[in-house]
């Protein structure tokens, strides 16, 4: 399947755009105008610079508001396009994207929109070019998919065909099945792109919110099935508006696409089937040891130290402590290994590990059996890891895509300095939590290990070692709930769901990163993100020397 | 009339917040739980540090999801009231929030609502405790300020009113009149908060987007005048919920929020009836002059630059040319200054002039006549300036209320490494354009002067003195419309409205500091934001040292 990328949906200049796009491999791209008159390239630099980088130009877009115009408008649109066909000559493209009209002046006749589209058709042929001719899920008479084919069927030129957009299409509720009705050498073009399920004006959602396949909660996977099982043979493209991506490093937002449409077509993911380490790293090991002691491990290693099926690799290494690997079991490590590498994964040089946007390395272990029963200490639940907040949705579509994990909802979590943006992935055990912040200067990064009895690890710990919780929380948790003394006692914290419970308790830092001890009871499905505001306003507090809150 | 804000409305710890909006004058404010929970500080405390600060705590918020529940869930519901009243007490508060439920468990029914409305309120009462009740807008049964107010009547217990609350009232589209049909006496709390106008979800819009009142597009000040003439006579509080303040410096937001307040109750505004001059400040003010000279001006005193109504103050100061201080001919100036200092406007040491948020000096003069006609500028058209992104709000609130400029509808303008956002405020001839951007190292603060022949300015100009415009937008506009081809020659930019024509021309930047060249036709009412991705495309790979473009 060829590749496309619409140059709107990366950073930059033109230029930069285009060297961005060829790096990830891409094979065309859709021109935007907007990037070209832009541009100081003249068209036909365009289309030498794209031809040096192996890009060819799949399309041009978008040409607006022509059909189903009142007949005096007709002249105006006919010379604005032929104008365009000049255009594309000189660019070498050969198929243009004309959007259903949104003008206030445009008629409710479907006979007339099929009879200009066929003039326009008639003119673009003279130009050996082919129109794509594709319904806005905000046109004003023409806003899904199979009206559109209707009004192409109807003009009846070969020149003319639709274009189908994922969004346009899955934001509206669409049912993608009917594209199998439209013959495949009538669909020109097909576009891609997801989102997260937002309740907002679709105008909006379009153009701020979209993002590549994966990354958000529409089955784009579904409607390219339907498009390939239709017969359609033309490249598979991106077309992405999106306010963080314009920001972003281009070079990082095509490779991200680019990993996106390899996931729609790699073969079954093999599902991790749990944590085999995480690993930590600090120029002084010596206190990330000791904690380790503290929460009741065994050294069983030069570097290791395990807990029932818990293993924590410290690993020394410049610079403060961090959370530097993850292991996971696979039920066929070298399998899951080739997946990450056809999808782009970074590979770590000189080991068997992949790198995560984040800088994470992630190895791929087989199953082993579980280490010593020194404490309450069963397992490692979740691992929570910080993104730059530019990187999240790439990010989302690495953890998803590359290791297999489903994501969950975004949460909200409310921070003394920000808003703190928190997505859960996980297969099974294998729980990853993604947090972004704009907030600098405080550690979300940490490991949560999963107890059989919190209580009693609880008073086995040291004084010291846990983040100290205010009265006030404690005192609110006893206003909803009747639980039992222990938990204000021993600074626990507590979440409930419809499944079961959830308690937990927070260490203090080491360098970038801290644990979480947890306990869940009957089938709670969160990560306590309700008392996550309180966590951390007491690590600013701490990180800002404001003084120990004094331990109940 | 007493001023109180929510503490959730301002960033930091309760103490940081505390002390910011102490600082700003306010009288009270409404503590929010949440802020109390991560604090470590006890309720005592709170009471002394808010009391020490000369703030009374006038309402608790928000008690969810009591009223109109199954019978079984009452006695849960009363004993965490309970818990609520004795942890006022140990504040000093004796007013709280109950928000109308949206539990799935509630009932609908008006008589179970106000029953155990009824029943609260009685225990209130034992601790000399008053229960204002809301309609969140988002309520499950109960979502209008009138229904809430029907159950209040009913209920007919002393203890409780109703809360009234702009957003949730206006957010919903209810009239704000029929607040004068309840008795002042039980509106018991009035919370205020503007909104701009976004197609969203109700809740998410709320919980994100609201801002102080004057900031957005509800009628803010109407429903206040409703709440007096009812005979309110509690404090006007703000209750704002907003991403971008939540990571904003909490004594800038507390005082805007403050001067959001005295805004809604300040005399009429002195407008302001031109420009009397705008002021460029540089180490080395020679390049100014000379393109000032270049564009036709006349060195009419030592600092001064004449031409038709447009002057230009040149002054020496360090660093690169900025712009730095507009003055606004004022029919009074003695009374738009008095207005500022009444807004909180900070005063310059030493001038009789205002500092905006943005830095940017201000002063008031009285009309003058204006300059010799050595060209053909006839007058300031507008004045761009750059707002840090963080900023924006604030800003639209100082140019709105201390200057009397009518807010226009935010813009989004692309440009190639993010989004741009402008928001053009006007009276009369004064126009002055807010630009706020994330993408950093690109001035948008200009000055636009506006000509009574373009092309002829143009003509007249030397070579290398304006932007270079690449071909690829001039080969658009003549696809697009019949224009005389001296706008290409002459690399004139150009736009239509329903009312009119507008051509303009951007010199190249000095230091930070641009000058724009612009002829409106007819009633034309925008700005040109239809080209401002090109410019800023231009201006970009300029600043990057990509060479230039070569005018065509």
């Amino acid at each position: 399947m060829r590749t496309s990328i619409a140059t709107v949906s990366v950073s930059g200049t033109l230029a930069e755009k285009l060297t961005a796009i060829a790096a990830a491999g891409f094979d065309g791209i859709e021109l935007f105008e907007n990037d070209l008159l832009a541009s100081p390239l003249s068209p036909e630099e365009v289309r030498l610079r794209a031809a040096d980088l192996g890009l060819t130009i799949d399309l041009y877009q978008p040409f607006r508001d022509f059909e189903a115009m009142p007949a005096d408008s007709l002249s105006a649109g006919m010379r604005r396009a032929e104008r365009k066909f000049r255009l594309m000559e000189r660019l070498g493209a050969d198929l243009l994207l004309v959007c259903s009209n949104v003008s206030p002046a445009a008629i409710d006749s479907d006979d007339l929109a099929a009879d200009q589209l066929r003039s326009l058709a008639s003119l673009a042929a003279e130009y050996g070019i082919r129109i794509a001719y594709e319904a806005l899920a905000w046109g004003r008479h023409v806003d899904d998919y199979l009206h559109a084919w209707r009004i192409v069927r109807q003009a009846g030129h070969p020149n003319l065909g639709v274009c189908l957009d994922s969004f346009h299409i899955l934001s509206r509720g669409s049912d993608p099945i009917g594209i199998e009705a439209i013959p495949g050498e009538k669909i020109f073009f097909l576009q891609l792109a997801d989102a997260p399920l937002l309740a907002m004006d679709v105008l909006q959602w379009s153009r701020h919110y979209r993002c590549f396949p994966g990354q958000g909660m529409l089955d784009v996977a579904g409607l390219v099935g339907h498009a390939l099982r239709a017969g359609y043979a033309g490249p598979l493209s991106l077309e992405v508006f999106n306010d963080v991506f314009r920001q972003a490093d281009a070079r990082r937002t095509a490779l991200d696409g680019m990993r996106s449409l390899i996931a729609l077509d790699v073969p079954e993911p093999v599902v991790p089937s749990g944590f085999a380490f995480a690993e930590l790293a600090a120029a002084d090991p010596g206190p990330l040891g000791e904690m380790l002691t503290a929460l009741g491990f065994a050294r069983t290693g030069d570097q290791l130290w395990e807990q029932g099926a818990a293993r924590i690799v410290v690993r020394e290494a410049p610079g403060k402590a961090a959370l530097a690997a993850i292991g996971l079991e696979s039920p066929d490590p070298d399998a899951s290994m080739a997946r990450a590498e056809a999808l782009r994964a970074g590979v770590v040089p000189g080991e068997r590990a992949i790198a995560a946007p984040d800088g994470t390395r992630i190895t791929f272990r087989p199953p082993a059996s579980p280490g010593p029963v020194t404490g309450h200490v069963v397992e490692i639940d979740h691992v929570a890891l910080t993104q730059p907040w530019h990187h999240f949705d790439g990010a989302a579509l690495f953890y998803r895509a590359v290791l297999a994990l489903t994501p969950q909802p975004s949460l909200e979590v409310p921070d003394p300095y920000g808003l703190l943006r928190s997505r859960a992935m996980n297969a099974g055990p294998v729980r990853v939590v993604l947090n972004i912040t704009q907030v600098q200067g405080l550690p979300s990064q940490h490991i949560a290990l999963a107890c059989d009895d919190l209580v009693a690890t609880a008073r086995a710990l040291p004084p010291g070692l846990l983040l100290p919780i205010p009265a006030n929380y404690h005192d609110d948790l006893d206003a909803r709930y009747d639980l039992p003394p222990d938990y204000r006692d021993l600074g626990i914290l507590y979440d409930r769901d419809e499944h079961g419970e959830f308690l937990h308790l927070y260490t203090v830092t080491l360098g970038h990163v801290f644990f979480e001890l947890v306990q869940r009871i009957g089938g709670y499905r969160g990560y306590g993100a309700v008392n996550a505001p309180v966590r951390l306003a007491v690590q600013h507090a701490l990180a800002a020397g404001e003084g120990q809150v004094p331990p109940q």
